[in-house]
């Protein structure tokens, strides 16, 4: 088979002949079988013989045909990851978890963003389906209805057809039959820690702020705060939620709209906001209005984001095992999703508060 | 063709004809072409047509042979991103870019990180010359040592010879004939700005804190602050550098040692972090010695992340246009590239000093 417009070729000015694997491993001092094995990746090599063959190839300038290695199977083996946004701390940091894990693990792991656009999504997973990814992790949480439901299920039977696998990672599925992996973390627990640690610091007016109706992330976290004012023997009517969404911006303006109906003079005397992004812009709103934290008013936020330790003052939050999330979802993966693809499987990390400067215990 | 294990078949209950894209057509009541051209993604068609013909691929679970596809050159078009990481503001700020401008002109986009590794940025370039990636963006510094510039020089000429295209963002050209489209933000310029805004309110004892030799990113920032320092005047001897990395944990390590060193009594006034994470560091080391931002020493940082304007006080700094870089990069690689792809273009987007409270005027 000749490829006529290979970069070999190119880069060593027009040869006639095509560069092959036998040349990289005569080159290299190797046998074929090692140039192979360095090349797919995904078995265990010397850290010299990979270092000769990856000489070898830059020297030769050696290109596998994609298209032939694609037919043949033996292509590098990929994870791909499907997130709503890179540009978050969370998403970041599971990816990252899911990125090195892969790479301890010979693979190589492809993350996509879909920005919340269910077109988007569906062709990221078709194209990973295509690709013959490994699996395909599905990071965050969503509004759960029944659209989404079906579109998941479609996802799910679709990989698991393909040979792949659909991993949910941070989010739960939406019935117990979908044959799909499931790392979570323990959303709930988590909210009803923080909002336990206000309550037993004297805090009776506690604002839940950054609601997101259906929302698999946020649904729990005020479930959390309902159950921990309950067992603390608060009515129903203690209950403050405010705010629609989460992140920095969100917290900024709903905050500033409490503050502006109050005249700067809220009832409660504790926050929990949705997220630490939505902690920092509450913050933010509350400094406008002379507030402080926390000797007016205390502060607790959720995901323990690298911002959470520099805010001013540091913040009491919630921590999330992200890279623990994605490191776990590609070893689970990995280890379980061979003998049986179609069944599914659940798997729940623990989250705990960290406790930092931003809570006033009442006298 | 038969392809006996389509998810369609399986999700269909295994009936033995393959749904073809006539199927899909007729089912959305469109045209193939129409159907071609929703899948392709490339071509702008009606949000109606969208519609009707993703509800018919989903109803049909319709999967288009990735190999077949992928050998009649018909996929989906994609854009590759390669950063070192992603769990940092920068480079994920830059992938968002890189992303949305993708999604806007009808590409997908994959983000792959290489953690350091080399054979690891090999191979993810290697992956995404076989998978026709249309370009391959590489964001952010690196050590430009021989070594490097050669295995870029690889990259650059296989991908053109693959009809591809290497971008560089955020990170210049180590040659001028090198056929790459280089974005890059006005790195030294910067630099030299903010450490100006620091001599103009006093400060004559500047300490520049985060050095990474040989680093493409750091080293315009030390050449900005020494110019900035030599334009008032200041001799060479006042140059103060320290602190080997950036981030917020070599920010914080490095200046715990200086503090400790003098007894936490430092002869200068004002430092100049390599980044917002370094200043965070520094900022935290120097609480725990009692000093105050900026009462007793001025802060100012590199980058503007998300961080800066929450940390105490908020932080003075450089920001970069991280998200413009990426846009920049889709833009002028989809409209220059077809023409000429062997020559090299740059291009430089500004920066500017973004003040907030973290400096103080000395009297």
């Amino acid at each position: 088979m000749t490829v006529p417009d290979t970069a070999g070729q190119a880069a060593a000015g027009g040869g006639a002949r095509r560069v092959t694997i036998r040349d990289v491993a005569d080159r290299a001092g190797v046998s074929v079988a090692t140039v192979s094995r360095v090349l797919a990746g995904n078995y265990p090599t010397s850290a010299a013989a990979r270092a000769k063959v990856l000489r070898a190839v830059k020297d030769l300038d050696y290109v596998i045909d994609g298209r032939a290695r694609a037919l043949a199977g033996t292509g590098p083996k990929t994870i791909a990851v499907i997130v709503s946004s890179v540009d978050s701390a969370f998403y970041a940091t599971v990816a990252q978890g899911v990125e090195q894990e892969a790479a301890a693990r010979g693979r190589l792991c492809m993350v996509c963003s879909h920005g919340g656009d269910e077109a988007r999504e569906l062709a990221l997973v078709q194209m990973m389906r295509e690709q013959r990814s490994e699996f395909v992790v599905l990071v965050g949480g969503a509004v759960e209805d029944e659209r989404y439901q079906a579109r998941l299920a479609e996802y799910a039977h679709g990989l698991a057809a393909a040979g792949s696998r659909l991993v949910l990672c941070g989010r739960p599925a939406p019935s117990a039959d979908m044959p799909v992996l499931v790392v979570e973390y323990d959303n709930e627990a988590g909210a009803y820690a923080v909002v336990s640690h206000l309550l037993s610091a004297g805090h009776r007016d506690i604002l839940y702020l950054g609601t997101m109706p259906g929302h698999t992330t946020v649904e729990p976290r005020i479930a959390g705060y309902r159950r921990a004012l309950a067992d603390h023997g608060l009515p129903p009517a203690a209950e403050r939620i405010a705010g629609v969404g989460l992140g920095r911006s969100h917290g900024y303006a709903a905050m500033r709209q409490i503050l502006a109906d109050c005249d700067g003079r809220p009832a409660f005397t504790a926050v929990f906001a949705g997220d630490d992004q939505a902690a920092a812009g509450a913050m933010a709103a509350m400094r406008e209005y002379g507030l402080r934290t926390p000797d007016d008013i205390s502060v607790v936020g959720y995901n323990n984001d690298g911002l959470a330790q520099d805010l001013n003052p540091p913040l009491t939050t919630v921590n999330i095992p992200a890279y623990e999330l994605g490191r776990e979802a590609v070893r689970l993966a990995l280890t379980e999703s061979s003998p049986r693809p179609t069944t599914q499987s659940r798997h729940l990390l623990g989250t705990h508060t960290v406790l930092r400067d931003s809570v006033r215990r009442l006298s």
